[in-house]
């Protein structure tokens, strides 16, 4: 079991308000919360890496992929997200965080535009349990409080999701489909909302747990590579004149 | 209400095998189609047009459009898959025939490669109603059979639909996801399989209906165009301290 | 397109503070609202009428059941209830409000105990826009708005919903999934949160026009009846040997 | 990890035929099953047992129940129901097999009447895999061919699936959702149709693998019990007047 994190790694570098969150970047914090719960296979990944430490070799060594990205999305190279696209698409699964959402990798996943409406204003988010029976869901309450994120709100451009897991609530009056599952070819998708830049939130424990479970559900399992294109048929098929 | 067919063109022209079932080309039957169920404003553009006959001002016009191509999806051009695409995440409703499943189009709504099994045997097809309170399957029995099909056959490399309406039988024994419907953005998208060039299929009078159902399903229902972005708060915010 | 509107109507009868909401009960303001939008063969049946109102004679000639029930639940006949669920299964629209949710009707439908959080503290209700592309949304805005309204929380204990229309944002820190379709048997199911009795929100024009678009939307379409039980084949057996 | 499997246990004793195939009973032939993939707390549960084997203590200390039924479903007592029922709902997995899907127990769950097409004719079906990224499908390939099996066909009349992952393939024409997926409160249930009591079916190593895979999915995961009934707010509520 190998899990990559990737991390834009600018917003920590650049302002001082995120290097005092998250001192040793997001994608150190990630790698944190899975360290301790368990997973031993843990690298990390960032834009500023030579084709963005996500070499073909990386890929198809990750099970599962996590996604953080913001305000870079653009620099992100097309082969790259080609290519992380076909591992979705080959099996791997994929966790995307917060800003992800505007991804050239999740866009491309999902068809639609990801837009969303947004405010930045220290306020209240409140993600409740839609689906209390889902492994992602596993010993959250009926719902996680944050004190202080970004708002997301709908109108989600997003294909309705495969399971809907969490919709959260904002204190200036909008809510958002917060956690969202999709399969993709072979390869499960988990968009997770909260985790803006500026905010303590990958510290909090209900999230960690959250992320925790989602990688667990978005590994593969032994899926098989099925076979497309020109085929034999299975059974005798009888020459019959057409009426 | 006003309908644009879109037909690729290129087998009637060079096949007389095709030349034989279709004339006129598939776009002038689905037309005839159309035109008996009273639909008026119908419109057809084919590959070989300036601009495919796909410009900006013909798709601005169209609320629903037909879309059957199979050996030049490559030829269609980048900037018109893009226009098609902006458009019906915008409202317009699209109907994809047959092999359009590969076409540029729809796998970019998809996010998938849309690849799946397939063979020319001559076979039978039964397609059975899977969903009978849907308006498409509205006036359908509970299957349609046709003598003489292309077998598409799973795994359908598909996101699963909204709606599964159709489940295909084929003699060589595959089975095959025949209609689906997806929502993305503020369209709506009916992918319905039956149409191999070279069979009489658009002259089944079952497929028929099916078609002209799509076409009145996916007619863009007064849709509000959706705020994105940046958005003030509808509530006041409380400035509190993060614990 | 028969329409017959079901109301408890009780606490019109005993409450002064709902009759002065609602002087002549719930289900005439509802019929007035489908007969501002043109429907013409709209009737109504209240729980005090013999067989409620809803005579095996009735329920045939009905397209589509709106049903507001609340505090009398127990007190609907069960073999009415199978009556109406069996006419559901065989076609009939059914838009349940409110709080029909915990109605026998819509409990044996959907297999769950459609429980929920509540509270009556005259907060505001804001019902987002989830799929804009749904003909149940037409014409409505990003959100409708109501100064008041009885909350209803998360976790909704339903059925996934086959297609989710509306999320609630409630004042007192909720979420609601307040618009729901279902398909059951041949017949089509929404379910719509707001309605509270104490509140004039039927009055609300954005609110009447989504239960019009439900009635709309809930009118079966020609629907087969399918045949079930021991059949033929369709095509012959070969007897083979099992190995 | 508490797994039950219940069987209805008469065919097994009143039918030679099938008592060829399953001597000790298609219970005892789910147990070894179960045994082989390692699972050690497996017990079993019949019909004919006192309270047909299901007192609230054993379920109480079930994860997961596995059922199979056939002739005799008005037999099961209507308490032993109701308890089944109200412990998936409360978190336990279950396993529905075969003609258990007129299981009252099922039917109860599902709210339709799960009526669909059947024929004992020693015919073939092929399981076709739809979404090789689900556990439930790990390690198969991309079908499960069955040389002879009851042939059950569309249309099914259940609600539709929260994932469907098999559609089989019959050589008499027919075509069914054979693997289906669904929550019902913090329950998960899987419905996998093979398995008529005068074949084989259980000995097969695929169907083995799919029904072992199906427990561990349905396994419950540390889901939280919701509140439900009436709750206090969250933030405060402004008093506001009603315009």
């Amino acid at each position: 079991m190998n899990i990559t994190i990737w991390n834009e790694y600018r917003h920590e570098q650049n302002n001082p308000n995120v290097a005092k969150v998250y001192p040793e970047g997001i994608h150190t914090q990630l790698a944190d919360i899975l360290d301790a719960y368990g997973y031993t296979n843990v690298r990390t990944a960032t834009l500023d890496e030579p084709e963005h430490g996500l070499s073909q070799e990386v890929l198809d060594a990750t099970d599962v992929l996590l996604w953080w990205g913001h305000k870079a999305h653009d620099e992100v190279n097309d082969e790259i997200v080609d290519r992380v696209v076909k591992r979705v698409l080959d099996g791997m699964g994929l966790i995307v965080l917060h800003s992800g959402h505007h991804s050239k990798i999740f866009r491309t996943l999902m068809g639609t535009t990801c837009d969303l409406k947004w405010r930045e204003a220290d306020e209240k988010e409140r993600l409740w349990v839609i689906d209390p029976s889902h492994p992602i869901c596993a010993d959250i309450g009926q719902y996680i409080e944050l004190e202080r994120e970004e708002m997301y709100g709908e109108h989600f451009d997003i294909p309705e999701p495969d399971k809907l897991l969490f919709v959260s609530w904002f204190e200036g009056g909008e809510v958002f489909r917060s956690g969202c599952t999709y399969q993709r070819g072979r390869g499960k998708i988990f968009y997770f909302r909260p985790g803006h830049e500026s905010y303590p939130t990958y510290y909090h424990h209900c999230i960690q747990k959250v992320i925790a479970n989602g990688v667990s559900w978005a590994t593969p399992s032994n899926t098989t590579k099925q076979q497309y294109g020109n085929v034999k048929p299975l059974e005798d098929i009888t020459g019959k004149e057409y009426e």
